[in-house]
Parts: C-alpha cells; structure tokens; sequence
C-alpha cells in the first residue's frame, strides 16, 4: 500500500488536457436512443481548445442518437484513472461541407481522415462536442474534488 | 508496422472470459434514462459464468436507468482491444435480501463488499445482467467476425 496521492484541481485539468490533446487520442462515447437504449462505442477524436471532435457515419447510431438527444457522456482514460466529460452537441457537418479549420483539425490529430473514404466521406460527419461538465478521480480519496468543470466553465 | 492478428472466435470467446473471471475486473457501464439522457460509469464486476453481476447505491442513476431502461451496454478492455456486451437486466436485489451465492459471488471477486457499507449494505442492490450480444475486436481487420454472442447464445 501507497499513500494515495490527491491531485489538485490544476492537476486534474492539466491530465484532462493532455489526454485531450494525445495524438490519436481515443474516447468511449456513451449516447441514449430517444426510447432510452443506451449505445457505447470507442472513436478517435480531436481537440480544438474549445470542443472535442469525433467523426462517424451519418447513418450511425451514435450519430442518430445525438441528432435526437443533444448530448453524449464521454469516458477518457481508464476505469482506474477516470476522466468523464458531459457534452452538449454544438454542431454537426457534414463532411463534404466542412471547413478546412474542421477538417485539418480532426486529420492532425485522429488516426484517419474521413476525406479518405467514399466519395470524400460523403457518408460521414463531424460531431462538434462542447464539454459541459468533466470529472476527474483515480481513487476513492480523490472522488471530493472530482468535477473540476461545471457549467462549461474551468475554475479561473 | 506488424501483419494483424485476425483471432477466431473461440480466442475471442476466451479472451472475453479471461476478462469478466478477472480478480478485481471492473467495466464501464452505460446506462440511459427514458429521455435519452446517457450515462456512463467505471464499476466493479463479478461473473457467475451467466450473469454480470454489479452493485451501486439505489438511488444512482445506473441502477434507476437499469430499473426503467432494463438493459445496459458494457465495455472491457481498452479503446483499442474493444469488448463490448449488450445486456438485459435479469434481477435487481437488495444487498440486505440477498442470498449466500449472490454475496459471495461478488465479495468473492469484486475488490469491495456493500455489505461493509452503512446498515449492511442497505443502500445497495445487486444488478444482474444477462449478456446478449458481445462483440471483440482490435483492429479493422477484426471487424469482420466481431459479434461472437448473438441472442443471449455464445456459438456451439
């Protein structure tokens, strides 16, 4: 046994952020059909400082689920080492349409374009994610403490 | 870059086991609400070789979502070696009210017992989940094959 080591506020937001910016950083997005299935799926992202960025098929469910209910809970990390994030849906764009700040965001950091697909990913979008509240705890010690954003806003 | 591994689906079947008999195994459970409001949580877990076995307080909203949704998404594993389990709630049991193979179960290889919580574990219940459907994957290449339960049933 280690003393358990509780992490400040500062510290959590700066692990958040790494994770975030990670290089073909990976999340588990958890979405909610309108009649309250719930889906779950591991998808690359990308991070402009702002929103989080995931790409999926339109005919997806995760893409179904969050045209219809807004919003997503993400999971980045481990379940050891947890960072959870609650986001509302900010747009979503169609891949053909998007502009080159969208698209060059998610091709630098994610490990695939969807311009790389048929028809330049004519049946892809972007789902722009805007962080509403994040938790961040690795241990029972750490659980006060633990929801370092609220109301979209980090501590200042 | 190394050739991918393509598993079959007895290894995939295997390495699901491997993960749900694991000591201490823990899984992220997403649950939804009737409005379609996601949730999404890491907890422990103990397998009966039928049934996913978790425990969490009454009033959280996993066990409210289970209780109105009946059926949770679980994921193992990691974002890159993907275990995915679509399950239905089989019972709910109050901590307090169940019997000797449940308790042990879970104590037995969960890394905590509600029933060292206040009251005896009067606060929790049991969730039991019968997996319907599992998919294993790693890689693109795995895609393909990557449901091995279909219908509550692994394949004869």
């Amino acid at each position: 046994m280690t003393a358990e080591t509780i992490r400040s506020g500062p510290e959590r937001q700066d692990h958040v952020l790494a994770l975030l910016r990670a290089q073909h950083a990976e999340v588990w997005v958890a979405s909610a059909s309108a009649d309250g299935a719930p889906h779950l799926v591991p998808l690359s992202l990308a991070w402009d400082e702002r929103q989080v960025i995931l790409s999926v098929e339109r005919r997806s469910l995760t893409a179904r689920n969050l045209t219809s209910a807004q919003r997503a809970r993400l999971a980045l990390g481990t379940t050891g080492d947890v960072v959870l994030i609650d986001a509302v849906l900010a747009a979503q764009v169609d891949v053909t349409e998007a502009g080159a700040e969208l698209t060059e965001a998610y091709a630098g950091q994610a490990d695939w374009d969807p311009r790389q697909e048929e028809g330049g990913g004519a049946g892809y979008v972007y789902l722009c994610l805007t962080p509403e509240r994040i938790q961040v705890w690795r241990s029972l010690a750490e659980h006060s403490g633990r929801t370092i954003m609220r109301a979209g806003q980090w501590p200042t």
